[in-house]
């Protein structure tokens, strides 16, 4: 199947070049306009030696998305130390960093391309979703949540993947802007909650103790506060 | 192709007649696990005279999803007058009833059911999307929308869909709680556009000008300064 100068780069190597050749393509176009004969000129081998490795586009679309999702749910790791707004707005920082690297691959991804509908990619998106979920839960040191707060987590994690894509659709709204405000949306949504149901109102008052006033949660206060009168 | 006895019915009252039952199981079990034999069975035909009708469970999958979302988009109609956090509520409890009505066959659509992927399917899904977006921008007043209002309706939007998908997943919430909370989280989400740009405040300061103090926004407001306190 290879000839010896092909052979210099071992399986493995050669099927983490093509995956990082295909995520560096999908980061520029769409994953559809995007062709094995591309990939393959790219990495300066033949068509049919990118079908030794990966059987088909799906397959190698699959892969790439793997590394994708796997990096983009190491982007929700934060140590669990100082005040909850200030994490979280790290995370938003490393998030849009992700969202701006992989912006028409994630786009494509999560607006229904080519591989959407397969058990696998599904099952992708919702592991970094999961991760997203888990990570927020350890940072507000909760192991058994009440529905309320699970609902709260769950779709404000939609509402960033949401305002990311409109995001990309023009980037008409500074990043930096968008991820203070996202911060500050988990904080108004935790509140309308808190407003409903008293456990997430001594949840919230507990996460608010620990908040310093020029903190992305006091700095919301503020705001409001100075918008209110 | 039919005997005297099927033809009483015409093309596209049969046709009709099909969509109804595919909707009518599609809300009690997921589109995956509904059988043609069984629509053909429900409609006391054979199943060659269900593909006379209908190509494939495709074809008809979607003929049913054309229905339920002019359906969808229909609940977003609202008479433009009144206070605005009335008329989302009432627009939320319309929602809701949507939803309950057809639980396992919007779940499968937007978690990604048969059908997704399918370009025919992600247009009707947006199609609402639009519909719903237009809909609250009427309600505004609103022709052409600063960026920040868009995002701030649109992702609102796509916050409805994930609570609703949520709530779906175990009712573990009453649904009238999240009807209100989803007006509250409209209001919330405009606050914080509104700390971060001065247009946006403007135009929130003019819509709450109408609010009663009995209504959604006033009740959030009343709420939230009894939480503060």
């Amino acid at each position: 199947m290879t000839t010896g100068v092909r052979r210099r780069m071992g399986v493995d190597e050669r099927q983490q070049q093509l995956i990082g050749i295909a995520l560096e393509l999908f980061s520029r176009r769409s994953p559809d306009e995007v062709s094995i004969d591309e990939i393959a000129s790219a990495a300066g081998i033949s068509r049919p030696l990118v079908y030794h490795y990966f059987p088909g586009k799906l397959s190698l679309y699959e892969a790439a998305l793997t590394r994708a999702s796997e990096d983009l749910a190491g982007r929700f790791v934060e140590p669990r130390e100082g005040p909850l707004g200030a994490r979280l707005l790290r995370v938003m920082h490393r998030f849009f960093d992700f969202v701006d690297e992989h912006g028409p691959g994630f786009s494509a991804l999560m607006r229904g391309g080519p591989a959407v509908g397969s058990s696998r990619t599904n099952a992708l998106v919702d592991s970094v979703r999961q991760a997203a979920y888990v990570q927020i839960l350890a940072h507000l040191g909760i192991t058994e949540p009440p529905a309320r707060l699970e609902l709260v987590i769950r779709s404000w994690i939609s509402l960033v993947e949401s305002t990311a894509l409109i995001w990309l659709d023009g980037r008409r709204i500074p990043r930096r802007e968008l991820e203070v405000q996202l911060v500050h949306d988990f904080a108004a949504l935790s509140a309308v909650s808190a407003v409903h149901d008293d456990e997430m109102a001594t949840l919230l008052r507990r996460v608010l103790r620990d908040e310093p006033g020029d903190g992305p949660f006091g700095d919301l206060a503020a705001r409001l506060i100075s918008l209110a009168s």
